[in-house]
């Protein structure tokens, strides 16, 4: 038996680099920012402490570019290293050490918010650079070193000739890289990850006209200058306190995060914790109507200040995942698959806290100003109501806020609602029958008779909201939602009282076989005895089928294979209308049917039913009828 | 001025793997499995010219869970490794050659079909796996030779006595990736990546149900045997010649392909190219009817029958990417990001051969069963007419077999349609007016009037439809797209003759006046002397504007703003009409508004204008009527 080391020859370590991140290659910038990010902070700590005598001041980063040069700089005004640290951060420990790095450096970011969280760090500035210099000057009294390195193993150390404190990293550009001289291109970096980065980032300058002196001639000319053109927030709204910020600050920030959205956010939640997890942020509540295919990548998720991505599955709770905003957390594990984060501990909790917290803060709106909220409920109720599907802790909280409009825009909970239609709208069985519409203008027949009837009527128009109707009712005893058109009105909330039929059981006999004979079989006809100024025709859909075939469409719920089953309706007449009289009465049979299909057409219109050539030749006749 | 070399040290190399590839740990199976099945090709390539002395045979991969173990064993029958080669290739070369070692078997890999395209191989275990030995015996007359290493830079080697030619990896799972001892994981792994590897593998057994003997007494029971359990279908349809696959076979794919997919797909295009680069692949038109919201990741992406991506952005042209199938092609590179891949020229190459292929393809199909083609064209004509609109080089192509059909379900080409309506529909302007409607049913009365005029109407009811029309008659003088609905039929199509106007100037004056007291503002009158037959009320909307509306409304073209523009539409009275005559003549305004509102009612019906209140209030008045 032989034992050995096994021998990794460094030479190749830059082409495997390449080759591990070749989707990324973008992100060796916010690496080095990233350093240098660190290498200030690290700086400010150490003023601070006292253990670095000297000025922090206000340090800034700058990138830069040098085309003709094929050159990029990323020089920052942080602690600098000395040679031997060159020697031992960037020649030994470089790839030796990655967790150790971190380790080591997690625990220094929690009294001062270094970063560190990217292990990659230096070398993936390997991934565009054919060679790389460091020039480095650090606060300590020595002077100042520059490094060379040509993506081989060997380098070459010397001392420089630079005298202000802190790092220049020079990237000369490969040739399969040449984009990342591109101004604009350096430009989208930059706001992408580095938008929000606690140290000020300098990327060329621009130009500010000053102001006209108040004794200039007429014929003067503003005096331009030069400054530093800022490319980031170092300090943006959620890494302050919310007793700091105002309802204007707030929406300054959407902005700044949305530059391309217009519309205001309808309102924030503003994250804040730091028991047993670190967590930061604020959501904003977007108008969404009832468009659930609504963009879901959103949402931002950051590492102190550092845009990490914009997928935040598994980390916000699917239902809020429409919202827009930042989570920023240093402790959601990036090196972990999605399938691992849903199972992560942590993570369920931060999940969890995000939940209780946007539930907390619809209960104070709600609370607070209940008319607002009504106000903006068409435009957040989507969210809601899928809260309310998906997550058991939010369903418990959301009865106190969650609303039920009915189509006069009056507003209730299920509690107010339950209260306010006992007694009208309580059945002769003892149920608490809730009308409901899902379009008011398509069921406005339907509506009107319920309201003569002195009834209320919901307008539930969300595309989920027959799952969330038959959860409500599932726990809720001797609650029912009925569809306004899926009975007539009397048959929906039975009462006692019954209206007597004028017609004999010969005469509805014989009613029924006219009506059979000319209605087709599609239809289902059911006689009753109604109000005789009630309308003598009207088709409905039974609320069970309808519901099952809607959850069906909508996904998981209903019954199995019932979102493909055929619409089916009923034609109830009113035998105690006049025109059963008239229909009854008419001998001639051709005189009959046209009567019967008038009345049938008529009953279709209102459900939306009657189009097509039938609609024409329906147009055409009652042109005819008033020529 | 110091040089030196960069000291990489081996114990951190693991973490550092971990890092790179943490959203990827799953990746090392179909490395290790890569790794085995060139070593298995490379044997056959050896046997084939001659220079391995030995049995090719049948050999097979397999993949074996020991659950109480915590092992995970990779066994193949393919060259296996001596001693020495495990000195070299395992210990010295492993990191030091990763972009050596892919050129040298990318060479190998053209004569003999062999993988290596993956240079992460084999040192990939250490993500899942804390300890991991090989066992491998050379096909050469050599001891076999057992290597351990537990992820430290020691290992150790010693001689074993495996007999059998090839390579078993173990892998020692490690804590934090049990998961991959899960069989359900592991056979989604497998069928994931390598479910159309060119070598069989295996993993665990089944049952098979050996047939009844024919003197078998009545109670006997079949014997079963345990076979080998064989995952993948090492010879999928794209590896073969078109020649050699009938239409089952290709349909037998596509369900191998997307099990969960029951519908048939339309038809197929293989694809199949060695020069200038080397494709292969099958592409399926599945039934896409009118919805552009397809899911775009259907598209799976091979190199030498290791699935890669199922994101092929870039490689296919967007407009195809609706499809479903496979590309299988060893030279597009996987080490550029999406915008390098969209710049490279190899790439824009294999994208343009396809969309030529895919052109010349439907040409085929057209051309030799016409009937057939005009039966699918509902379920293709959305990627078509994106295609055209998209790429130029298909829009060149297209005329040749795309369809424009009428709402009686006859199929035009673009020339034939010019050819068959010239004599009918050219105005006299010389313009050839092309009518057609968005919908059959909601346009019915407008398409009816057309038809009674002899005249032919499309149905164009794709979403991106007006921008197509927009681009047919920017290239097509003297065509022009008109909806049926957008003007009264007599102005869609001036012909020279006039229809006399029954009524005098003063008469229409007067009309006018009072139509203009009881239509609301938001429609124009227009006043009309047509047929005396044709409708006497009806609504129209203007071309223009609504075209330039839906053009904004799907994206790119039309005018800005436009999108958000109130609906807007004409009322035309046919002054000829007997209702206009008694419009005019009624001289009790009361009874005249009742008839002004009647007939405008009838005409917003006919132009789905009719909803909610006034449809209700419209219902009650006719069932008045009638009863």
């Amino acid at each position: 038996m032989t034992t050995g080391k096994i021998n990794v020859s460094v030479e190749n370590i830059f082409p495997l680099i390449k080759k591990f991140l070749y989707n990324d290659h973008e992100i060796f910038l916010r690496e080095l920012i990233s350093n240098g990010t660190d290498a200030t902070l690290k700086l400010k700590h150490l003023t601070n402490i006292g253990e670095a005598k000297v000025e922090y001041g206000n340090p800034i980063l700058e990138v830069k570019i040098d085309k003709e040069g094929k050159k990029l700089h990323i020089i920052d005004q942080g602690i600098g290293m000395t040679s031997e640290e060159v020697e031992k951060y960037i020649n030994q420990l470089a790839f030796s050490g990655a967790e150790e790095f971190l380790e080591k450096y997690k625990d220094t970011a929690k009294d001062s918010g270094i970063i560190g969280h990217f292990g990659l760090g230096f070398y993936s500035a390997f991934m565009v650079a054919s060679k790389v210099e460091i020039i480095t000057k650090s606060y300590k009294d020595e002077p100042a070193a520059h490094w060379i390195c040509d993506g081989s193993p060997e380098f070459s150390l010397e001392p420089a000739d630079k005298t202000t404190r802190g790092t220049e990293i020079i990237l000369h550009i490969a040739e399969d890289s040449l984009e990342f001289l591109e101004e604009h291109k350096i430009k989208e970096l930059l706001n992408k990850y580095n938008k929000f980065m606690p140290i000020p980032i300098k990327f060329g300058t621009k130009t500010n006209t000053l102001p006209k002196p108040e004794d200039a001639p007429e014929d003067y000319v503003n005096e331009t200058v030069e400054i530093d053109n800022i490319i980031n927030n170092p300090n943006p709204a959620w890494t302050k306190q919310p007793a700091d910020l105002n309802e204007e600050d707030y929406k300054t920030f959407y902005h700044e995060l949305y530059p391309m959205q217009f519309e205001e956010p309808l309102f924030n939640i503003h994250l804040n914790v730091d028991y047993p997890f670190n967590l930061t942020g604020i959501l904003y509540f977007p108008k969404l109507g009832s468009d659930m295919q609504i963009q879901k990548d959103k949402i931002q998720l950051y590492q102190n200040q550092v845009f990490v991505t914009d997928n935040v599955e598994g980390i916000v709770p699917e239902f809020l995942m429409m919202l827009r905003g930042v989570v920023d957390s240093p402790d959601i594990p990036l090196n972990v698959s999605r399938s691992g984060l849903q199972a992560d501990g942590a993570v369920k909790k931060i999940s969890n806290y995000i939940t209780r917290k946007v539930a907390d803060k619809l209960k104070t709106l709600f609370t607070e100003n209940r008319a607002d909220f009504e106000a903006k409920w068409n435009d957040i109720k989507i969210v809601l109501e899928y809260g309310m599907l998906s997550e058991d802790k939010f369903y418990e909280k959301a009865g106190a806020f969650v609303l039920y409009p009915t189509v006069n825009d009056k507003y209730f909970t299920l509690d107010e609602l339950k209260e306010n239609l006992k007694d009208t709208q309580t059945d002769k069985d003892g149920k608490l029958v809730i009308l409901y519409a899902g379009n008011k203008e398509a069921q406005h027949a339907y509506i009107e008779t319920a309201e003569e009837k002195g009834y209320q009527v919901l307008l539930l128009d969300s595309p989920i909201i027959s799952h969330l109707i038959q959860k409500l009712e599932a726990d809720n005893q001797n609650l029912t939602f009925v569809r306004v058109d899926s009975d007539h009105i009397d048959n929906l909330i039975k009462k006692e009282e019954t209206t007597i039929s004028k017609l004999s059981d010969e005469e509805k006999e014989s009613l029924k076989t006219s009506l059979e004979t000319f209605v087709p079989k599609t239809y289902t006809v059911q006689l009753e005895a109604l109000d005789s100024q009630a309308a003598p025709f009207i088709i409905t859909q039974p609320e069970f089928m309808r519901r099952m075939k809607e959850m069906s469409q909508t996904g998981g719920g209903g019954m199995f294979g019932m979102g493909n089953m055929p619409e089916m309706y009923n034609l109830v007449v009113n035998t105690n209308s006049p025109l059963a009289s008239t229909i009854l009465s008419t001998e001639d049979k051709t005189a009959q049917e046209s009567l019967v299909k008038q009345a049938l057409d008529l009953a279709k219109l209102s459900q939306n039913l009657l189009k097509g050539e039938a609609l024409t030749a329906f147009v055409k006749r009652s042109f005819e009828l008033i020529k």
